[in-house]
């Protein structure tokens, strides 16, 4: 019985297709475009050459191409290459299915399939795509750590002119103490600062190479794996090549990290757009990132920074997508991972648009110091008021309570707590003494966090030395 | 100090922005194409124009507009439509910026501005857009049904015809008991049953109306919304008007709807590859959904199952990014919401590729009921053994034991169970009977679980019909 | 070579354990707690016992039991379930690894083995699981159900109550136009009122029954599964063995569920996080629902609110992990699926807890009226005067600009809107009159949004007695 | 009507609240609970005395407390520490709501609230917890380095004592090349290898200290902040008050890195699954791995396998759901980040036992290379076939297609391709000689494979000694 299979001789669909269906022929038309990757890795054209180049020249070293044959490769490559950079390559629909097929196939054209047959001598393009993405994954990073070192600056620049700006700072929303506006801007910084220093390890894990690693068992002509490396800017080998053919932790590694970034820009936007309310009016986006309404003439509204907090979502979504697809993949190789490559292409696109707008946006961002001088109000001096008794050897626990009925005394009698008399902080506590008003300083206060962190003027410029030793 | 806001005038960057930066002219050509959607919005060209129709006739009937606007709004539009149909649309860089803008910027030059800026009243983009993905999404979802329909209508045909093949069913991945090939395939079977359930449930959410919502607060004019609801297919009204345009839940629930059906896929899949390797055997693709490799000659690889299995993680991608999106947000529209447009185009277009290729594949695909049957061994019916005993009176916990100490007799001497002597049996418990040999059929083993739900053919088969209910 | 494994016969580890490890004897202690899961599904007891007594009882009528097996079977059970409700059920460590298993050896003591061992005849622990998950869930969602219901009475109650209140509507958080402090309250009863209708459906889903499914395979028995159904609640059958016993869809639509119902949670209680900031101060919180801070007197914190938003991520957490789980997950049953129990439990109760603190949170809410209408400003009806315009039969597009100029004009000379003379509105444009004035209105405003949806007190009645009818 | 509120005095709830409610008296006790995090951030309390003892030194340092005060607040803290490491720790219900609060009150309880009420001068909450959970999370990945380490020792071992097992490699789940099974560890060794390094970059940016940061804009009292850091042994500070009380990235971090860990422990698993299945039969787990089965006496399930591939979805879950709960959050503390917590507690307890549960079972597999070997198949040696040619100078491309005739002619004819005659090979291409058959070995053919990262031994032992060179 063991000849007895459904289906025409077990592999082609056709007159004795007995469940119907949309093909004919022993071709569906979808699946072709459902497995292609032509329209999206292509992107990869540039380093999916010069790999290429990498690999003839090894293989010349190597004995397996003539000197004439690897000159031939090598010139046949770089005209391809310069067919995708003058946007003439012509991708043929159906038959160039990834980058790696296009451009064997026009290398073939162009320098003749005897010898352009001799290119995948060893290969697979299993290491293949492996080695385009790394490399492409490794040149955007870099172009990302120009951009967010480039908000950085901007973030100490600004900060450093604007540090004498007082402003509430809120726990849970509610005004808690004041804070310099510059230290607000600092704190995020320290952030996108330790994003920029991850990058970098990320940048280092990426940047390993494949190359020379076959489909999964390795390369049989000994190829110089070294060599193709230092060619191609690899800093290292990857040392077993099943894990170098079907690990994806570079894109998953990267993707972490560009959800990371997301998520404090949308925590930035979520501030930014909160204070640019009418209620709090602390800032004033530029015309360029603001737009209007379809319906209400008066709206100027901050998109830029709701783009920048929404796509906080995009980043995650394909970083969260593409590890659910590597979840539970048995071993190596697994079309599946070609879900890989649109995940990183978005994800590098989305970050690299977004610190370039979150630095337009704070570049040409208005303040307006007097409605944060405005906003400042007495109560959120309470903990200097406590502290004021501690320095008069009050446990604080009895200093924080007694504040705290100040407050309710300002907030019962409706005086400002900044008005009230002495005698009315002397019949809460027998321990205030005149010096009391002198706690009602918002500039005072900011100085006296003089701690390093704090949010004293001398703390603030630490900081943004702290930040400029790293952009150094 | 009221005034004294950094930044020229509080919105124009230019010579004062102090911070550097990209852009000069109060522009940055980035955050044009950062914001814009017209390169995906797009695909709502006829519902934003069927919408634009049936606004301009409520309005016309409220007073609004005339009888010879309306018919000029209406002819026009039907003139745009017909050139995103005939793809000779120029969407203009820099100023479409969205499918609304568009079309009311092509209406304007085809009408005269006159008569074509009298579209917009009382109107929002807020609604607008709303309305647009809502018909668009009921419109695909409508044909993911009938999709789902065709793969279920394959899957209950091929159990018909197949329900005689009898194979290993597992649990853990380790032979369990034997089990029709049908009780198999059917159990997927209705895991997409369910899905298609709740699919209807799905559209009827969707299929609501938010038009004559404008940007938040309602329609002034007193628009005739139920009429416009039904010109456009709409099942019933969105009751609030501020929900009504804020609320994405209906992509939100879409998305979580195509997460879960791509989730079934993927065990779908994974079954499927694991049946199709050369150790189990049981089923073959057709070529059309397999792929051979550039290096290793002799492959055959299941891609179109990793592609179905891989893409159920872009599937919750979609769904996991877009939720993050709208977490915390405040009411009412934001741009972020912008992000649920992608999510949902690349979502729907999984969905129903995805469909589609699983049904290409079922229908083509070739099994191998001799494999099965030879995966069938003597151990899979060690509970028939078990049960045997129960029908002789032991509790069922002490048939179980006896039935282990058969396996492990059997495992020690290296005799297959079913090959084992009455005496064998006995000198393990009394109680065996020569009848105990008949136990040793794997036919009458599924045919014994015959309770609703069961192996048995009558039960394989009452599942089909209950399933065709469904499809009726 | 056949017999060369390592490791001592292939299966116990011991003095051949060539890779050292932690544990000796064959036995690893942190295994054994790795996979129990009595700890977490205890909850399931006393479905776990109602589940067996149906069972006994079908088995009794299949003839299985005798009528005083089931009898004993019955009242030892019912003793069991005592000394779990009364808290003196002792577990035993290290044996007692599942409900399931803590059962039956329990009922064993009280009942003796040899009826007890009788019990599990025909029966996996696979269909056991699953069934008492389904039962316990429809429970829990019944209860979440009235939940709801009594969070939307709030709701309805209260916009009924408070329908005079005129407020700020946002859009992008800048103040767009005014509404109704009772319509802003409705557009969150609506997505409530959306996830009530929609949980009615996932109930059903989860209501059906797997019990007599087996392991895999079905009952051989014969069992009378749809009595079992019946007796337990059940509203249908599952009908394919293999999904019945395999499948967690019914988790992942209640954790999708519960996901969406704490998206819903985490916008409105941002909303009102914003809402009683004091640059807002339109609410303020009960006591109850507030905080203070340990080193700031005078802080009072929305926590209750932070908690709701908060969880939302945790109620997402649950669901995307349990989804990654079941990813790609091979039939039928795998020990994975233990992973769905936890998150269960956690959703539910964080899903039950949530509704039930918002609704405190909403039944003691203070508003501020006076507030709102203060934060009401004349830009707030730039589109009541654009609409003024279109009264008079210019186009909206040509309204919308003149509008916009006025704003300029008010924003230049810094006038409000609605003190600007005639004259002024007439040197913008010649159609303003006298009667533009009366544009300048905010309870005109709302009333007149009176389309279906809109903010006028009819309207927002109407949705009130919309919500009322889903409650009945 | 500024006070007219709704409300008894905008926050107490009781006679006049209007729309219900479950509590009285002023307080919800489900509010209690759902805001208490006691029960489980118990688990600092090492670290939350610690940090209390370092902060009294540093305060007296700064002449906050004398001597006499900080020797009490010191023994007394030691004192509460001693009652936790005994269990007699008593927690009040409702009033010990976290334990930073509990350890206070119990100090106060020991040397009495005059002295014990100086402890929290200038320090809040925020600062205290992050405080906390750095340390608590320093200390617990450093314990899983160990773990990590010790797994990849028993690799590397096992890697080196069985380096001489052939096995089929598969790509797409279908046989691909023959490979070690040594390199089949390795390939999961190298991934490990890299988590370590990985996770050593964690802890790093883990151990810096928050404390002296205040409630958000730091210590008002001068605290040196350096030499608190040193007696915790933080390897630096945090220099911004505001993140330093407000960003979790450490979690966020260590729950990716988890993520990415348990991501790989699923793929090995899923590998060692289906290698344990009847079909493959390449390992055996050890018993103290596997259990049984309650109905069906057969079977032998790789529970711990499932359960290490199914917890990969659980940490998943975790990062994801923490993920979202920071997104779109205001500066700085936010309650919502008590949501931080529970996920770090369950993630680091799931990785934790995870990698031990893996140790242990890899140290007790049984392998079996007779299975192994007996799964090679000529067809796996169709791409030596290829390389022959090449050697011979034909094109890959045309070798590759040649072989792929062979391949159909061994299919076709039956015969095995290793028994295929010389003349057969001729047949197709003249090319082929007598020394063709040499090719079909599989042992050559991983020795063939000596290019660096490949099957050959010499390169598997390269990549032990790589993996050693990180574990010294």
């Amino acid at each position: 019985m063991a000849s007895e299979q459904i289906g025409s001789s077990g592999s082609k669909p056709g007159e004795n297709m007995l469940w119907g269906g949309r093909f004919t022929g022993g071709l569906d038309p979808l699946m072709v475009s459902y497995n292609e990757s032509i329209y999206y890795d292509r992107a990869f054209h540039t380093q999916d050459i010069a790999g290429s180049i990498a690999w003839a020249r090894a293989n010349h070293k190597g004995g397996i191409l003539s000197a004439a044959e690897f000159s031939a490769i090598e010139s046949g490559l770089k005209k391809v290459e310069k067919e995708w950079a003058a946007g003439t390559f012509k991708i043929i629909p159906g038959v160039d299915e990834d980058i790696h097929t296009a451009n064997e196939r026009r290398l073939g054209e162009i320098i003749g399939k005897e010898i352009g047959g001799k290119l995948h001598t060893g290969r697979s393009r299993n290491e293949q795509v492996a080695t385009d993405m790394r490399m492409w994954l490794r040149d955007e990073l870099r172009k990302i750590d120009t951009y967010l070192s480039d908000f950085l600056k901007v973030i100490a620049a600004r900060a450093e002119k604007e540090v004498d700006y007082v402003m509430p700072g809120y726990t849970h929303l509610q005004r808690a103490q004041p804070i310099r506006w510059s230290h607000w801007m600092l704190s995020y910084g320290m952030a996108f600062a330790s994003d920029l220093e991850r990058l970098r390890e990320v940048i280092s894990r990426v940047n390993l190479s494949p190359l020379g690693c076959g489909a999964l068992a390795g390369n049989p002509f000994g190829i110089d794996r070294q060599m193709m490396a230092e060619e191609l800017g690899f800093e290292g080998l990857l040392w077993n090549s099943m894990a170098a053919v079907s690990s994806r932790d570079f894109v998953v590694e990267a993707l972490q990290w560009g959800a990371t970034l997301m998520g404090h820009m949308s925590r930035w936007a979520e501030d930014l757009i909160i204070y640019s309310t009418q209620e709090f009016a602390y800032v004033k986006l530029a015309d360029a990132y603001s737009t209007g309404s379809s319906l209400m003439p008066q709206k100027k509204n901050p998109d830029s920074l709701e783009l920048l907090r929404g796509k906080s979502g995009r980043a995650f979504g394909q970083m969260a997508g593409f590890m659910m697809t590597v979840k539970g993949l048995a071993s190596t190789y697994n079309k599946d991972l070609q879900e890989s490559v649109e995940p990183m292409l978005d994800g590098i696109k989305t970050y690299a648009d977004s610190i370039q707008i979150a630095t337009g946006v704070l570049s040409t961002l208005a303040t307006n110091p007097a409605k944060m001088e405005a906003a400042l109000d007495p109560f959120m001096l309470a903990t200097d008021l406590a502290d004021y008794l501690v320095r008069k050897g009050v446990p604080f626990r009895d200093t924080h309570h007694i504040s705290g009925q100040c407050v309710a005394f300002s907030e019962k009698s409706g005086t400002p707590m900044n008005q009230m008399k002495i005698s009315d902080f002397k019949g809460i506590d027998a321990r205030f003494e005149k010096d009391v008003l002198a706690c009602f300083n918002y500039e005072k206060s900011v100085e006296m966090r003089s701690a390093a962190g704090g949010t004293s003027k001398k703390c603030v410029l630490e900081q943004i030395s702290v930040l400029k030793k790293m952009l150094a």
